[in-house]
């Protein structure tokens, strides 16, 4: 593996941001493209994002700002995105050239709603990316613990392990750790799952449930995770390491967790509707919940998923979140 | 199983308060013993327990209450041990008659120190009662939820599935649902181990961690407690069920578990001594780690138990928990 490939950051949001912190503890140069003309003036001047983790204080000599997706791609060996899923379409349709001779890694959590695959699946299939070209950067990681140099793991997963090796060692630093996988469909699947389980758990909140069921709930979401993901693609994986369960708990009982104040914000009675207006986002979680549903309905194999269809029928079918979640709790041991 | 076996509770802490409530919503008549005279007058003339979840207003008609040990075990069929494994064996040290006949549940989460065995084998080797007549009763549950009626999920294990099949019925109300296994041994060391994890997750807490690093302990822990409970006694069980994962969170991610605060005060500074006089108790999880690392020591088949050592390290070798956990963050993943 040659060391001296060039990484391109793509996304301006706080995981975006706290990626290139990362990498900036360890390379000399890091490309970084964000859409916002105004955000990027304000790095350049102030050292900071002006909208996300703003405590970060970057090195800009080491920067290469654009706002220019073009050019980054041009300009990077590696990309690693870090736009949120509903949004990546829409960037990638600006792209002038074929982007399939790229290492993409993906620290997205999320299915790209066109496609209804997670990223991995869908930089393969519409941008005919190997799989040994295409990896993932997890966690458990708040960026907001990146930004404060808290110690964290990251898990990077790439099918060529030569790969995974090489972007590992560039986020290695004294507040972080990295672990390497081959698992990138089963990493990428459980990113995106964990935030429907952490809706969940906010839903419970909401409505009232103590710590005593938010473990129970969190034990039986682990146990449906890991037959959903089995179900999607069998392999020696297990799902008690940091990148599935880790990731999972780190999002479920953090109260700074958006998916998690969504829910919560809905057991309290919200609407869906306002609850997105008054949060001023959509969560992960929210698109997140309609994609796994459709692909459990899709599927063949059919594993049991009692979380996510309760989730479900609260954000898409207009059911009582109460009596829903009191069903629920008859499904879960 | 004959239905109307009758059923005595041994303790008078908080999960002896509980559980006799959680059993007096289906029995008319629960016994229950506590050593404290001044704390039984108070229960039969106030209706509360003056030191434990005091919330909670009994229907003394129900009760049974004794102070003399001897007495409630002639009254019972059922035994439900609910007292401090530190001072289980001085209570049965006051036993007149051999008890070997009796069905004997333990709530303790603990080892009995004089005899470095969990509950069951304890009563077992040394009051010979045959494993299908002992079993264990275990969370994910706070007390403190009980008393408020909040949901919670109990396992009832037991080799003999009907005995477990008969205490549950007793346990279950509204605001309780049970489980059934056969793992008295699993569970058990679980509801120990448990504590130990707790009193990491408090250590971390106090030396500074954050959220990202302690879903990596509760990854590394649940893991860890698994290739414990295996090397103890390998049977098929799924340590993601809430016995053992469930129990787990409820008291690795709460606030109020007592273990967490005893290691998030030594974390932050205090001595094993002065924390403990600060908490005006000893943390179960205190004798918990000694025990622990004396069955490690002593097994042929080891496992390895990085958490349980750097625990141990503090709390018994007067090593420095910043160092300690340093390198302790080196052998997670």
């Amino acid at each position: 593996m040659e060391d001296n490939l060039r990484i391109g950051v793509l996304g301006g949001g706080s995981w975006g941001t706290a990626i290139v912190k990362m990498l900036s503890e360890n390379l000399d140069t890091v490309a970084w493209y964000m859409r916002s003309e105004s955000a990027i003036a304000h790095l350049k001047k102030e050292r900071h994002n002006p909208n996300y983790i703003s405590s970060v204080e970057f090195d800009t000599s080491k920067l290469e700002l654009t706002a220019d997706i073009n050019q980054i791609i041009e300009a990077s060996d590696i990309l690693i995105f870090a736009i949120p899923s509903a949004f990546l379409e829409s960037e990638l349709k600006k792209l002038d050239a074929p982007i399939s001779h790229k290492i993409v890694f993906s620290a997205i959590k999320g299915i790209v709603p066109e496609s209804g695959l997670i990223v991995g699946e869908h930089f393969h299939e519409h941008y005919n990316i190997p799989f040994k070209n295409i990896g993932v950067v997890t966690g458990p990681c708040h960026a907001e613990e990146v930004a404060l140099e808290r110690l964290s793991y990251l898990t990077i997963a790439c099918a060529d392990a030569a790969k995974a090796e090489l972007v590992a060692k560039h986020f290695k630093s004294h507040y972080i750790r990295t672990k390497i996988s081959d698992d990138i469909i089963g990493t990428e699947y459980a990113a995106m799952l964990k935030n429907i389980y952490a809706i969940a758990a906010g839903i419970a909140h909401g409505l009232g449930y103590g710590d005593n069921f938010q473990s129970v709930l969190m034990s039986n979401a682990i146990r449906e995770m890991k037959r959903f993901i089995d179900s999607v693609y069998k392999m020696k994986r297990n799902i008690n390491n940091s990148a599935y369960l880790g990731d999972l708990l780190v999002t479920g009982y953090s109260t700074f967790s958006r998916n998690r104040m969504f829910g919560n914000m809905i057991g309290k009675g919200y609407t869906v509707k306002s609850a997105m207006m008054e949060m001023n986002m959509v969560a992960e979680g929210y698109y997140a919940t309609k994609s796994a549903h459709l692909l459990s309905e899709k599927r063949e194999k059919k594993s049991k998923t009692p979380i996510i269809n309760a989730v479900f029928q609260v954000l898409y079918c207009d059911k009582n979140p109460k009596k829903v979640f009191k069903k629920l709790t008859e499904k879960l041991d």
